[in-house]
Parts: C-alpha cells; structure tokens; sequence
C-alpha cells in the first residue's frame, strides 16, 4: 500500500521513547539562584539541614512551662501550684509563661496547655497532669540536623521553599532552564493575528507547544512558520539547533510529498531521524531525531495529536532535560467508563475523555473519536487514558487512569466541599 | 477556660467561609492582552467564534477528494477509475490529490484514503467505497460560528490559547491581576537570610503565602516582619490596603497576649474582624476581616496551619477575585486509608497524607498527626483530607478524597505507562 511504504514498521510507544531518551546526553549546567526566586525551579544539589529544626524545644501550645514531674499528684480535685518565674531557667516548683512557639527555659520538660491552668495571684495552678515532653515541639523533630531535607531533582513548590527558608538555606542551586525552540510547517500556515487568505488557517502549534514547555519550566524560542521546502525547513531547523538545547516542530511528517522535515534534518547531521512511526493514534507520523547531540521532536500538525505527541514525547524529554529526577507527571485518577469506545488494535490510544463528578464517583466520558484532530476536544475534554497496544476497546464500567489537563473545575466545582463523604 | 474566651464560639468553616465572601464586592477590572501572552490569564469576556472552524471543508487524511457517489459500484475485485485534475472543481470522474488539512475542490465530497488508491498513469484507481463526507472535517465540525468557544471566567491553559488563535482572536479581555500583601508578625521572627540571634527563627511563611498567591495569578506586595506590637502592625496593614487589594497575614492571632493583629485590625476601621476562631484543625485561630472593603485573612503562625488555612480561605478568596467563575481546586482523588486515625470531633479537620499507588490501587497514608505544625509534613504530605465536624477518626480502608498538592511524582513514577490495565 502506496502509504505505509514510510511506515512499514510502527514503532512501539516505548520502545520508540527508550531509544530516543537513551540517545540524549544533554546535562543541564548548575546555577545559584536566591531561594525566594526558586520557586519550581529543579534543585541541583541535595539541600541538608546544617542544624536541628526546630533548633530549640519549644512550646507547641499557649500555656506554663513545667518539670512534669511537678504534676505526678495533679489531679482533678487536687492541682499543683507554681511560683511563676521569667528567668531562662526554672527553679524547683516554678513556672513560665510560654506561647505556642517560645522556647522552653532551661530544665522545664513539658507544657501544661492554657485552659488547664488557673492563676491564682504571681501562681499557677495546674489542673491536669502532664507527661515528659507533653505539648512541646522537640529540637529536631521536623528536619534532624545533617538529614536531607529535599532532594536533588525535585522541584520547588511552595512548601520547598517554605522549609529550606527555615533551614537558612539563602541560596539554592538549580539548574539552567533548557532552551526549547519549536517550528511550525506548512504551506496552510497563516501568523496568528495576519489576514487569512484562501484555504489558510491560523498556526496554534506552535503557541501551545511553547505553553507546555515554559509551564514545565524551559525557555522556548520561536523559530516562527516554514513553507513546505526542504531548504527553507533546514535553515530555520539549523537555525533553532543553534539556539537551543532541542527542537519540537509540528506538521510536515506525513510519508505524502510534504514528508519534508525528516529529510531536512537528515540532511543536517548524524544520526539524524531514528524513530519515524510511532504505535499511536493520533500521532503515528511523530518522528524522532537527534543531530549535533541535539533532540529533535517532530511532531503531526493536527493541533489535537501534536498536543497529545508533547504529552507523550515532549513531557519525557523536557523533564529530563529540567534535571528532574522524574518525568513531570499530570494529576491522575481513576475513573469509570461511561460508554464503550473503539480504538485501534496495535496501537497505543491516546483516548480524550471528560471526568466529572456523580455522587461519590468519577466518571470518564470519552470525546467523540470523529473528529479526533479538532482543537475544540483538546477543551473539551479534561484528560485523557491511555489505552495499550493490546486492546481494540474501552468498556463501559471499565475503571481507566485518567492523566489530567489542568481545568479541573469542570469536574470539580468545590473545593471547599468535605472531601470525606 | 482561660484559652477559650476570645473563642467562646468557634464558627464552622463554611459558615465563615461563607460570610467572609459574601463581604466582598471586589470586581477585577478588564484589560485586553494579546492572545499569546494570555496564558494563565482568566477570561473577563465570552471568546465567541466568528467564523465556523474549520472554515472549509477539509481533508482528514492524505488521499484523493472525489464524489462519494462515483465509487458506489467498486468493490475489491472492480475499482473506480478517476482522472486526476489539479483544478479547484471537479469535473465528473475525476479526483484530486489532498493531504491532511487541505480544502476539498468544489463537487467533491469525500477522500479516498491513500492506502486504497493506487495512481496508473495519470489516473487513480480507488479500491474501496467511500460514502458521502467519508474522510472529511466538516466546515463548522470543531466550532460554529457564533458559538462560545471559551467562558468568561475560565483560565486560558494551553489548549485554551490554541483555539483561541485558531479562531483568529489577537487580543482577550482578560481580569487584572489582583495584589495581594502579605505580612508576618512575631518577635521570633528573623529576616530570611539575617542572622539568628537567641530563639529566633526565619519567617517562611510569607515565602510561602506568596508563592501560593502568585501560582494563582496574583500579584503580591511583601509587607514585612511586624514585631508583636498593635502600632506596628497597625501601620504595616495600612500600608498594605493602600498598596494592595486585600491582606493575609501570618502569626499574631492566638487569644492570649500576642493576640495583636485582630486588635489592630479593628482600630483601621469598620466593619474589622467579622469572624475569630474557626472550628478546623489546624488553624482554629483563623481569623477573617474587612476593613474599607478590601478582606483580610489573619492566620496561624504555625507554618502547617498557615498553609492549610490559605487553602481553605486564601485560594477561594484570591480565585473571586481573579474573576474565575470557580474556586481554583486542587486535583482531587479517592485513595484508601493506611490506617485509622484519630481526629477531632466537631472541628473540620485537614488531614495530610502521603498519596501512593500500590498495584492499581491508590493508597493513603496519614502523616503523623503528633506536630501537626511542622513543616516537613507539608513536604513529605502530597496532599490533605477534609474531614467534616461530625468524625472523630478516619478508618483503616476508608475511602476518602485527597486534594493533592503537587508533588505527584512521589506517587506516579511513571506517567508513560498505560493507564488501562
């Protein structure tokens, strides 16, 4: 058959990936960043803790500092009485006045809380009986001195930033952002924000594309829209290969005579194009190259399939290249069919679906496979399954993981909602 | 109870939620920004399309575009023979070459797909019926003219952006940022990155409060460390509802004698603090103000509860007043509880745990409620449990539904694996 003569052999999913990510050997440099500026930036060095956290015991209540031997006869009918004090360290049957976080004075060992207390002119009674260490955060006790605290290839959230704050860690060491260059084909092309003329239609890729990769953290650089000419494809490819660490394009991969950006990209190094066919639908025209050590994506121009491509090659490779110790996964869930759906045999299935909430239930409404390149899916669905090779089907009731876009709020509505039922 | 005056009724946590929201009048103002600096942006207008999308009737696959009704005799043993024309119409018995995308030539009304053509000479011969639209996106199939495309009020992710370009739209309405000031109060507070002096600690919290702001899209204008003094704290809140739109400020809130900022609060002016004590845990000295229309959020010192309590009343506040038609949720999903544990009775209780999944199963573990305000468990938690008034325990095997912060790569390795087992 005329079209599978450029496909004669699909590769599989993985197999295509491990290839691919196996053949880069690009590390990103170190740098040193202020950790207030760090955030979701990729640690480069394990951060340990250079002293306890807390430093100190501290009082983890409002209340008095006690020896909580002093109240191994308190009882309810009967409490022990204190001599308040305001000295670093109590004496024998003294108390001090702490607040939730004060540091314990010297040979106090617990915390009768507040509402266990009454004061009775310069004295305290204590009402309750307490136990060693009752109610006090003890040094250590969140990060132990020399403990690693965040690993290196993690990515700083907020709560990151929050702890290495309190271990005085001012400066951190991440790593360089990648540069993502992404390139759009197509004589069909027209700039966002031009005149359409004729059969021309807007380039999106090329937007979205670089949305995914400055949302994962890299730098992109545009390398704008080639006509469908080899030369023109090459020059604006080379161009990118020397503007950056990687190169993702879209359109301009079908076998048919626009097959044109695997052969540009032959045509600038070694080893050039090594995967061209991939398991999946959509995206079976993705190709994967590396030239001068550089990775090259290429994917389909279906705004839908280029996206999904991004999802299943680009993610893996931005993610390595951020310096992340993992790839940089979507939010997943599991939900229950709604309807059975086809997919092809032999192929990995990408299969958009909308998940929303019934009762105590998520349930996973597949988007029309008619259709599958149109954009409006890409909104209107909120995630997508991945189907293996092995099967020709999604059954309804059959429970799926859902790998999540972000616009949970379709199925979502309130967060503020109890969350135990 | 001492402790328990200035709380004598604690309000349930939608009650105050509620109330609070209410309060407020805040409207963000509209600005238009060009489509592609619009990510993460929410949507002050309607996007509408103005033309159906696609704007043609168009190639889904490569082929040749012919009259579906030419092939109705052809079978596998008898193909259809076209003459091929390179014109913009079809004549009767001819076809045309397209590739993906390409606009149909007039008269035709179906592709025939590559692999069931074969070309001889200067015809093509098509091995299998085609029937009519067969191979075709349809003028109007992705979005119709005049339909709304995007919703004011959603946020423009990736995807969002896509169609809107596609649609040909150069600018968006989009809500102004709203700034929010954040200020930390306490004596033991030191300066990131100062040097500690006696039982002094960094303040992480307002790295914290800000990171999780400007993640929402908010601006955030940093008010400092106020001692534990009323006039100080006075001041910096002023400066702060005349710099910003609204106020979250941490430490300073217990109802012993630090408590200062709700005291300050009420000397800025009417209507002040309208609700002190909420029955959640942590962050049961939560306390929620208006003062000169704009809110402020008065919380915990304790770094957890700080967190928490943004989560609980800082994310639906800045997301009304980023103008989102919903409250920003954190990705949610139902795991099973490791084990019991306990909690408290007639408090909302916000229980962190570690999320992972074992076989197909997601699991949750609790993270030790002991020093529920230190910090790691906010790093070595991926996500929290709302447990509503009425528990006193969460169950082994329970199913619950964790809103998940977003480290996920601690429980989701591999987001390349099939997600259908």
């Amino acid at each position: 058959m005329a079209r599978l003569k450029g496909f004669q052999k699909l590769v599989p999913v993985d197999e295509a990936l491990k290839r691919f990510l196996s053949a880069i050997e690009f590390k990103p440099k170190e740098l040193s960043v202020p950790t207030h500026l760090a955030l979701n930036r990729v640690l480069a060095q394990n951060i340990k803790a250079d002293s306890d956290l807390p430093r100190t015991d501290r009082s983890a209540v409002d209340g008095y500092a006690i020896d909580a031997k002093e109240t191994l006869e308190t009882s309810q009918s009967r409490p022990s009485i204190f001599e308040l004090t305001s000295l670093e360290a109590l004496g024998k049957g003294q108390a001090k006045q702490v607040w939730t976080g004060n540091p314990l004075p010297r040979r106090a060992n617990a915390v009768a809380m507040l509402e266990n207390t009454k004061i009775v002119g310069n004295r305290v009674e204590v009402w309750s009986p307490t136990t060693p260490w009752e109610n006090v955060s003890r040094r250590g006790e969140d990060v132990r001195e020399g403990e690693t605290a965040i690993e290196a290839g993690a990515r700083f959230r907020p709560q990151h930033l929050g702890l290495a704050v309190a271990l005085g860690v001012c400066e951190a060491k991440v790593f360089e952002k990648p540069r993502i260059a992404i390139l759009a084909t197509g004589n069909e092309l027209a700039e966002f924000g031009a005149k359409l003329r004729g059969s021309q239609i807007f380039d999106s890729n090329r937007l979205v594309l670089s949305a995914l990769c400055s949302e994962l953290g890299a730098e992109t650089v545009d390398l704008g829209i080639a006509k469908d000419e080899v030369g023109e494809i090459r020059l604006r490819l080379r161009s990118g290969l020397e503007k950056a660490d990687a190169v993702i394009t879209s359109g301009g991969t079908s076998v048919g005579a626009p097959d044109l950006v695997p052969e540009a990209i032959n045509e600038l190094g070694k080893p050039g194009v090594i995967v061209h066919g991939v398991a999946m639908r959509p995206g079976m025209p993705t190709a994967l190259a590396i030239v001068k050590m550089k990775p090259i994506i290429v994917l389909p121009g279906n705004p839908a399939a280029a996206m999904l491509g991004f999802e299943v090659f680009g993610r893996p490779l931005v993610s390595k290249m951020l310096g992340l110790n993992h790839v940089e996964p979507r939010p997943a869930l599991k939900a229950k069919m709604t309807r059975s759906i086809a997919i092809t045999l032999g192929r990995k299935n990408l299969v958009r679906v909308k998940v929303f909430q019934k009762g105590d239930e998520f349930l996973a409404e597949p988007i029309s496979a008619r259709g599958s390149g149109l954009l409006s899916t890409m909104t209107k669905s909120n995630g997508y399954v991945v189907a293996p090779e092995n099967r020709d089907g999604l059954e309804l009731g059959e429970i799926v993981s859902v790998n999540m876009f972000d616009n949970w709020e379709v199925m979502n509505q309130d967060v503020q909602k109890d969350t135990v039922t």
